[in-house]
């Protein structure tokens, strides 16, 4: 049965939506519609303008035999500004301060429309990087490393600071958590990473960047390789931090207990989507 | 700008999609794309179609002043079958088996891919009811939380057996964990959940049910009400369960740790599935 433009178009829209970063021939569409080649050509030339127009990453068609289409998920520029500072006034409110100039944050990575936009702002960042799974550590992280891994395509794996005997075998390794300078412990499945996998860690949080630096030996236990670190926010610190190179979505400057403020500006994000871009730009 | 009925049509599914449950105006449409009110409702009509030959949910229009047009995700009955039988057979595998006779289930519960459809096929269910929030105790159940938040357009709240201090006050309860008879604790934040909202319940594994009674417990303690109780598999349980009015994808009858053999079959899903469509028919 041969199927209108308008209805492939929806389809073909719900279907890279649903498959991204997935290499999809152009006979899969052609068989799926009926319909002939020059058509879906014409319909994916619709596609990827608006795609463009909305911000929400890139639909790439690749020529030749072994070409076809893929959606890599992403953010404007504006799209990702305008999102970044709304967390950044959210994140200020003096409410959220808890005993100890802890933030609660539970709500905000609670809404899964702002995870949404959370993974697609760290997808964005390793589009054109080989990415085979995306890593966190138990529990809070969780979120993000889903969302994440929904725009990459990818699984994501949790570490544990205190395993579960539904984990099965496990490596661990230890760490020093930053903020308390005390000697912790996580542990990963063996089953959960395979031999020579590119890695992305998440987390939600990032002050000495003990725990990150942890996932990163867990990593390298795994014989795997790390693509990046992304974490939600980070605090100030001061000391050397256990990681040099990382990227953070917002950047907690101030907690003042005394007077309950709460400075929160965007972090390095935007820098370094420009560094990309502009990369883009130069080839 | 007048915006083409095919650049239209793939924006207005990206938006729906992206606002599950959540009632548009006609008027948004036609400001967003400086067209015509009769233009946008023959877009919708094109849209309900190609939604419904997909499976993936109904697209419904409401007539009058205060309606509009809302995204009910769903799945149909015999992508819901295929789906819970594929995963049936993934969890029959040995390979699974972990001393004691627990099951390895961290890879399907971290592949975005299945969790996408877990998440529609638990919406689904409650596509006519009034929800404001999923809910969940940490870890496994936490992204079965998120997608099914997710499509039911809600936040969701993550119960702890281990409070941290980035909660707050918390308010706790105390619960049978089933299989081992064993009281535990859980907790959740007191900025979790507002008075009288109203929550689905979801979790991976349900054996004695003891764990899900807590968090029906912990509701009952915010004045929230319970709108249903879905998990992701239950298994064989000698003895009266702790809850009895739930809902599960799959079940596990039998796990053999003599002859490695798991058996594994959709759980009640299907048949409640069936119930709401016979309904909805009669109307």
């Amino acid at each position: 049965m041969k199927i209108r433009r308008s209805d492939r178009l929806i389809d073909m829209t719900n279907f890279l939506l649903d498959h991204p970063r997935e290499l999809v021939a152009l006979p899969f569409f052609v068989k799926r519609y009926g319909s002939a080649k020059s058509s879906i050509s014409e319909d994916l030339v619709i596609i990827k303008r608006a795609f463009k127009a909305q911000g929400l990453g890139v639909v790439r068609t690749l020529p030749g035999a072994a070409g076809g289409v893929e959606y890599l998920p992403g953010i404007s520029e504006p799209l990702a500004r305008d999102f970044l500072e709304l967390m950044a006034e959210k994140m200020a409110d003096s409410n959220r301060l808890l005993p100890g100039g802890y933030l609660y944050l539970s709500d905000l990575l609670g809404t899964p429309n702002y995870l949404k936009i959370i993974g697609r702002l760290i997808a964005a960042q390793y589009s054109e990087e080989k990415v085979d799974a995306v890593m966190t550590v138990a529990t809070k992280g969780i979120p993000i490393a889903q969302s994440t891994a929904n725009y990459l395509g990818v699984p994501f794996v949790v570490a544990r600071r205190d395993p579960k005997i539904t984990e099965g075998a496990t490596v661990s390794v230890n760490y020093v958590s930053g903020s308390s300078d005390r000697v912790q412990k996580m542990e990963l499945s063996k089953r959960s990473l395979s031999d020579g996998a590119n890695v992305v860690i998440v987390d939600d949080f990032m002050k000495g960047g003990g725990t990150i630096h942890g996932m990163h030996d867990l990593i390298k236990e795994f014989n795997a390789h790390l693509v990046g670190i992304t974490v939600f926010a980070e605090t100030a610190f001061s000391g050397k931090r256990a990681v040099q190179d990382y990227t953070s979505l917002l950047e907690v400057t101030e907690i003042n207990t005394q007077t309950d403020q709460i400075l929160v500006q965007p972090g390095n994000y935007l820098e370094k989507l420009q560094l990309i871009t502009t990369a883009e730009n130069a080839d």
